[in-house]
């Protein structure tokens, strides 16, 4: 018996040991961090030389530029593109549109959402209905027929994650356009999906439903959003004027762009690390998803800085066109799994740079009680909890491709959703430190999953 | 043994159903707070409206009127005043400085410290030299004479939590000046304690040490103390000219505002939740601490609107005067010492409306398990962990008056040292789910602290 205690005694001990040792390496990256991060530096460049990168503009292929200089310089061993074919829709100018009563008119803040066709030229006037949800919608199908539909459904402030509001509200703007069409709708306006209390509209994907006309569809400010409701509250009935002069062009190329760090163990298995480099127009795409090419980069620049030497093959991706049709995680899926490369783990950041609170992990159970056990390493960063809600667009194709195991880091998503595809999406609401931290948790992940596999 | 089995899974189903009405009641608060809260607007009036609120300034007084208002449309049984005598330090008008080198000045972004005295008129110019730290300030004491000291003690990045790198930096405001004047310094500058990447300069409490002359002491922006760091880096030995018109008027009278909310079983035993009405002056104490008032306001708000009905006597007290000498706090403390009033918690939020993390109890240990127990119906709401960092200034005197048990909400402190005590802390930073987040875990809190007693 007392032999038995000894040896469950010497492992304690021996688990406390090494977590101690991971915790005291843990620590190590967090202050290289926290004292010569690139990370923010390498944001300023990007959002502010470079600005918004919108799929196939030259401010995309400039992004690849910078992304293959700043992987060099954070220690790649070798940085290459991978060529894919990406959507090429153009704005065309500037979004417009009123609302029309009583012979005045007041402007709007719009904005067209992606994919949207354009208006005829000089725009388009037509009655206004208000439809607060798709039962709504149903139940009037029939008084939809020439009027532009405003979809008002709130982004729900109840949920405390927001990200639930917006996979709860995003069927709207993704769907809707289509689905008013259905009944002979010329025109649509969704609310943006934000809870922010300014007016800034806020784009994102649109997808057409190919059975039914395509009808130029826009996001609404809230508080534009709001007078609207307010009028037809007083029942009044007004007109709206919407302009749009988006288009889709053919299609064009882009380029996912790679850094990698040899595995000096499994050279031939590979652990993923990346965010998009494409971002909406409207501004400099800094929490979407400058921060998370950032946050990338600075993982693999830290953990060399320290002097780790990875077992696996870590690869930096940087990819191209998230936002329209994720034609880069799916070249880089698919490139996967046609030179059948073994992948444990794809970690993506794509939720802002702000301060971290948790990772979400697609895995089995057994695979995500690991992640959990690693959580008392990683409190002291701000990472306290592993959800499970599913991990970005940009890794989850490799699920399916090659079996890996992805994630997602998941910072505090209070303030997310206010800058979100919209004009506020700047290098200044951006702090340092968040940013840092972000970068210390994921790199924090990356060496545990990289010491224990999974 | 069946019979033991029973009751020792009745009482865990009792566990449980309380602990599911606990956390349907949270549910209760939250879903008030993020539809109907008046936090966020109270705090737009009480910063776009009143705007700073130093000690012994008009916008004080019109700061207590404020939260009287403020306090009764929240439902306060009662609102009423006490008066405190409470220091009146003024600025004078513009701090000014500049550094002076090769017969050419460069202008600095500075600002006096709290208590400072004036320099002469038209302002001080003396050789400046750098100390890093104390221990540097004793080694060349014999050269400070006739100098102006400028301490560039860093705000160390490497503590995750913030507040480690201010208590860490602190002295050198609060002490710094009479340090430096007992070896015969004319002046100080000192490196503010922040964590920005911008120049603002941030001000804050100093104490002079009687034994010696009193010097003019102001802060200077962290870009502003990297140059004065750079010319001294490359051997050059430039002056400083500082001017202020800082002084001390006679004591004047502010007052707490407190609204009590009448206990059912115990009147006559207190609950305390608490923000500090008084800002420093150079924006509008947005953070620090518009957002613990109107935090305070809303936990009585939300906690009547769901139709709470409390066992002890809750009471929003609004502090005058944390700021420059913690009168509010005192008063506060002695009057509930004189009238031997029971005091079973005192809560204050201090820390700014950012998204929460954790409460910092002060309390014994058996008192401190008890709020841990109470974690998992907070972790949905961001709270996760309970610190022993000791509590705010405005409660901590109630330990030692009447033996209370303390509490400080502790949100996410990356940002809150980029505004404290500067010119950018002001209601725009304020993001108002964060905020109301705080409301609604401090809400949380007083109702179980209210429900089941410490």
């Amino acid at each position: 018996m007392c032999r038995i205690l000894f040896g469950f005694i010497a492992l304690l001990f021996s688990g406390d040991l090494q977590s101690q040792s991971d915790s005291l390496f843990i620590r190590k990256i967090a202050d290289e961090v926290f004292q010569h991060s690139m990370a923010y530096g390498n944001l300023r460049v990007l959002t502010k030389t470079i600005g918004p990168r919108l799929s196939g503009t030259p401010q995309t292929y400039m992004a690849e530029k910078w992304g293959e200089e700043a992987l060099k310089v954070a220690g790649a061993d070798r940085v290459y593109l991978q060529q894919c074919n990406i959507p090429h829709w153009v704005r065309g100018g500037k979004d417009q549109a009123a609302v029309i009563m009583d012979n005045d008119h007041q402007l709007l803040q719009v904005i067209a959402l992606g994919n949207s066709v354009s208006t005829k030229r000089g725009g388009i006037t037509a009655p206004m209905i208000l439809i607060n949800d798709f039962e709504e919608l149903e139940q009037r199908k029939n008084e939809l027929k020439g009027k532009i539909v405003f979809y008002n459904y709130p982004f729900n402030p109840n949920f405390v994650n927001t990200l639930f509001a917006y996979f709860d509200a995003v069927p709207y703007r993704a769907l809707g356009p289509s689905r008013a069409a259905k009944y002979g709708a010329v025109g649509v306006v969704v609310r943006s999906m934000s809870s922010s209390t300014d007016n800034f509209p806020h784009t994102g994907a649109m997808v057409y439903n190919d059975s039914f006309p395509k009808v130029p569809a826009l996001a609404v400010g809230l508080q534009d959003a709001d007078k609207l409701a307010a009028l037809v509250a007083r029942n009044k009935n007004p007109s709206l004027y919407i302009s749009t002069n988006a288009h889709t062009l053919p299609d064009t190329i882009g380029f996912n762009v790679i850094g990698e760090w040899k595995g000096s163990e499994f050279p031939d298995q590979y652990i993923v690390v990346g965010g998009h480099l494409d971002s909406w127009d409207p501004a400099e795409g800094a929490q979407d998803d400058g921060a998370g090419c950032v946050h990338s980069i600075e993982v693999l620049r830290a953990l060399k800085a320290v002097g780790y030497k990875p077992r696996h093959t870590i690869r930096i991706v940087l990819f191209t066109d998230e936002e329209n049709r994720g034609s880069g995680a799916s070249k880089y899926a698919s490139e996967a799994k046609a030179k059948n490369e073994k992948h444990i783990f794809a970690l993506e950041s794509d939720g802002g740079g702000f301060t971290p609170r948790s990772f979400s992990i697609g895995g089995s159970p057994e695979q995500i009680s690991v992640f959990r056990s690693w959580l008392p390493l990683l409190n002291l960063y701000g990472v306290t909890d592993i959800l499970t809600i599913g991990a970005g667009a940009d890794v989850d194709p490799l699920v399916e491709a090659v079996g890996a195991v992805t994630g997602e880091l998941i910072p505090d998503t209070q303030r997310y959703f206010d800058y979100h595809h919209a004009g506020n999406d700047v290098f200044e609401k951006v702090n340092k430190r968040e940013l840092e931290l972000g970068a210390i948790n994921m790199a924090a992940l990356i060496y545990l999953v990289d010491k224990y596999g999974l």
